[in-house]
Formats: C-alpha cells, sequence, structure tokens
C-alpha cells in the first residue's frame, strides 16, 4: 500500500509542479520571452538536476516525477529564450 | 561525515531558492504587485507547505531548509499583494 507521506509528497509535486506550467503556456502562446531571465532559468535548471539526482538517491517518486516534468519545462523556456531573444 | 548525496541536495536547495529572490527584492523595492497571481502564490504556497510536510518525513536537511525558506518568501509575497493590491 501507498504509504500517506508519499501521498502527501505527491500532492506537493503536482502542485508546484502546475504552478509552473501557466509560465510555460504564456511562453508557448505569445513568443514574447522578454521578461524572462536566461542567467536565472539556466542557474534554476542546474539546481532542479540536482534536486532530480538527489530525488533519485532518496527514491523518492514525487521529487523524481517533479523534478522531471520542472526540468522539460524550464529546458522549453530556455529553448524558447534562446530561439525568440 | 555528511553524505555527499546530501550536499547535492543542499547545492539544489541553494540554488532553486536563490532563484525565487529576485522576485521578492523587486517586490520589496518596488512594491508592484500588479504582475503577481493571488491564487498561484496560494496554491503554491499549499504545495510547499506539503513539502515541507514530507521532507520532515525523509529527515531530509535540504528539503526542511529549501522549504521551509520558500514558504517565508512567499507568505511574505502573498502579504504584499493582498496589502498593495
Amino acid at each position: 500500500m501507498i504509504d500517506f507521506y508519499e501521498i502527501v509528497g505527491l500532492v506537493a509535486a503536482i502542485i508546484t509542479t502546475a504552478a509552473f506550467l501557466p509560465q510555460v503556456f504564456k511562453t508557448y502562446k505569445t513568443k514574447d520571452t522578454s521578461g524572462l531571465s536566461l542567467s536565472m532559468y539556466i542557474s534554476f535548471l542546474f539546481g532542479v538536476v540536482l534536486w532530480l539526482i538527489y530525488g533519485f538517491h532518496l527514491k523518492s517518486l514525487p521529487m523524481i516525477l517533479a523534478n522531471s516534468v520542472t526540468i522539460i519545462s524550464t529546458l522549453y523556456l530556455v529553448a524558447m529564450k534562446l530561439k525568440y531573444k
């Protein structure tokens, strides 16, 4: 049976990952990346990759899922920033 | 001795928490909260509180530190949004 705390972690993962999506959709629709800081997103990407490594170490499904999705979203924003800068 | 993966987690915590600070400083300086979504920040706050509970469950120092600082930053942004909306 899935642990109660794993469910807490999964709900946390869904909420905080979803909070990031409006930015992704906005950038997808408008192609306007003028408000995005490339250095900030590249630093953030590096941090999220480290969280993913740490999540694998802890064998934490919520951390692995949340950070994988966030890496994909962040890579997309970085790519859009580089394409439309 | 501190575990290698705990250091990875701590560096991840510092980077991703620091990525949030420019928003906090900008809001502190300008008091301009027009671009902040209250519902998004309140949802995000709820998610980060769940991450903190999960971090305590995992006895993960990086998760406890990162989420505590993020809760304080997010509470501050929510308070500013309510005050200056």
